[in-house]
């Protein structure tokens, strides 16, 4: 007599990171006869480029997050596991996790990326980033809090400082965060405050090039410098950080600025998972993947979203949220090709074009060649978010805060929580 | 030539606390001739009694919060000031804060109450409170924590005490957070846990004496026990928790318990900032007050809501959102009736009743002679909680959200946030 032979068990797929790479991969596996196990520190799947928006207190930090286990509850073939990822073991196809080891026949790895301080370790630890549902909520009651010390200062220079807010970095998110933090101030809170002198306030924006979101045309940018203008936003072109105390900015040039706030959106870099995977690293710490995303010498392991290199025409694609939702899907479906005993394909990005907002009623874009500003692209650029919010109630209660806030000129959720 | 006489100054009111109490008796101000500093360590006024829906999952923080600046904005007499107070001289009638002190003419103590662990600093150190913001949240990101470690929990012994919740206390915050607790992990979590034997899970409820909320008629009692055992909650009477060591609690008689959470909802006392006053403390470390809710020897010091002992027929009466805005107003009224050389007036209270909700379709309730039970009384319950809360955007979006999970049984914000 014979022993039974083994059940045939399932080709095991990994996936790190439930942002928008690791999210579509995993619903682009659904109904593929793998077992999938999607791991990320957090529960819930975080809309990044809204973050700017909890900081300012526009909305909460629940519009923007929805669990994962909620989005994939019905994807049998998967199981999620809240995990910290400490590192990978290629030779034995496993994940090392805090809570212990993955194995996987299949691996992609969607671990996003980090705030990039480049070596400014003082600006890292007294100047605020943007990246994760912490850091804004921290933002919002620093802001928040640095008003209600103003209300109580009588040194006019000490008050000064407590007002002065300076966002670093011209990308979307500098100049989104530099927007919605003048609507917070002088639409909001200058009600709030009426014994303040709002002449005292200051936000101010630097950036180191020469102008203001470099992917688009040159007067888009101009535009959005001019409309920063107009909102109170001193936008300054040219100026390098160096180094940041808590209470004064130094700048490459020797001037220095008197500041209580920092908020650093001037950069981001991969997650240091990649360094961990003992691979060819492109610029930004980014994994140098094949056409197919995978890694070369690696056919089972793929990297998608911020975390990988993708080359097209020798420049690397941008650290952008439509870049992380193709590549994910694009990794699962080449993973299922690979199963199938076919071919990986190349990966081909198909650009949708940017927008940025800049506030009530105004925004910038373009679209293929069609550029587009003002009303028309703000309209664009809400209706292009709430669609992809997931979860339908937080498409939902965003539109309703935003429709609120439009209408009353509020921010409702100004409250300074966390002890 | 006379120097020229001093303008003069109107009246100064501090209120300490923008809870219930406070509030009301800012509000009862506006417009008076007085010059109102309402003191608050937040910036915002806190809906204590849906705090439990917050660590349920149900609700935001920001939902059942609104910033005080945005509730008083337009009431002319009134500053805010947020700082945390640290004691008083009645002497010199001066508050005196983190940020300095504010002397007064006239002062209302409305800092309402702390959590009583009875001296178990065991149970203060290792089980939750449920107070402020913060506790709530810690409340949430703890039980779903909880679930995603079973999910990944091998040992079942250790996986049941993970799923083991006890909540302590029988008065309506128990059993309003027991019913909850039991929604959110038997009509939201079994679906996102496929993998876990629900079975394993507990939710127990442990009450010293032998009736579930003391307050109503022994027969609605019955139906509150009853309900929740329906809700496979373990009611349990006559147990009195002596320890916590975060893992095993231990009762008076000699039996224990195992379990990764304990919510304590067995009590509160009045603030501690009561202690500092130097005056008789009734039950609960309540400031004795006259009927007119003026501190004995000092006719400039009023206390109103959880801080006041305030004696109806020879017993105290409850520390309840109802007493603490009736108090709060009179105050309001009493210290306009001194300014204007009138007499104090006596304190009545008007008993509307209660109320309590046990969760879907059910709450217990009485008002004036009439019982009322299920249906009826959740749909008052509801009703008479979304007109209470401050703040129009707080009342639609908590409708919002109980509309969204009472149709879909969904609890959308099940979220494990703050690392």
């Amino acid at each position: 007599m014979r022993a039974p032979s083994p059940t045939p068990t399932k080709p095991r797929v990994a996936i790190v990171g439930a942002g928008f790479a690791g999210l579509e991969a995993a619903r682009g596996l659904a109904g593929a006869a793998v077992e999938v196990t999607l791991i990320d520190r957090h529960n819930y799947h975080l809309f990044q480029p809204l973050l700017y928006q909890v900081a300012t207190a526009g909305l909460t930090p629940e519009d923007i997050a929805h669990p994962v286990r909620a989005i994939l509850r019905r994807q049998r073939n998967l199981a999620f596991r809240q995990a910290e990822v400490t590192g990978f073991d290629l030779a034995a196809k496993r994940v090392i996790t805090s809570t212990g080891e993955v194995p996987y026949d299949y691996l992609l790895l969607a671990a996003g990326s980090d705030t990039n301080y480049f070596g400014l370790t003082s600006v890292a630890e007294n100047g605020f980033g943007l990246k994760t549902i912490d850091e804004a909520v921290a933002v919002r009651n620093h802001v928040l809090g640095m008003f209600e010390q103003a209300s109580q200062e009588d040194d006019p220079v000490k008050r000064r400082t407590m007002l002065t807010f300076i966002v670093v970095g011209g990308g979307p998110t500098g100049v989104e965060l530099a927007g919605a933090l003048s609507e917070l101030v002088y639409t909001v809170l200058v009600k709030d405050y009426p014994r303040l002198d709002f002449s005292e306030a200051r936000i101010v924006l630097l950036q180191a090039t020469d102008s203001l979101l470099p992917n688009l045309p040159q007067d888009l940018r101009d535009v959005t410098a001019e409309t920063l203008r107009k909102k109170k936003v001193e936008v300054e072109f040219g100026q390098t950080v160096t180094g940041y105390d808590g209470q004064t900015i130094t700048l490459k040039n020797g001037e220095s600025l008197s500041a209580r706030s920092l908020i650093w959106a001037a950069g981001v870099r991969a997650s240091r998972l990649v360094d961990g995977l003992g691979v060819s690293q492109g610029s930004l710490g980014r994994a140098v993947v094949l056409p197919t995303l995978q890694l070369a010498g690696h056919p089972e392991v793929f990297v998608a979203g911020d975390a990988a290199h993708i080359d097209e025409n020798g420049r690397p694609l941008p650290m952008t949220a439509v870049v992380a939702l193709q590549s994910g899907s694009k990794a699962a479906g080449n993973i299922q090709r690979l199963l199938c005993g076919q071919q990986a394909e190349t990966f081909l990005f198909h650009d949708l074009g940017s927008l940025a907002t800049i506030g009530r009623n105004a925004a910038v874009g373009q679209i293929g060649r069609v550029k587009i500003k003002g009303l028309l692209a703000w309209l664009l650029w809400t209706v292009v978010h709430i669609v992809r919010l997931v979860g339908f109630r937080n498409r939902l209660f965003v539109f309703w805060s935003w429709f609120w806030d439009y209408i009353l000129y509020d921010r409702s959720i100004r409250l300074i929580t966390r002890e």
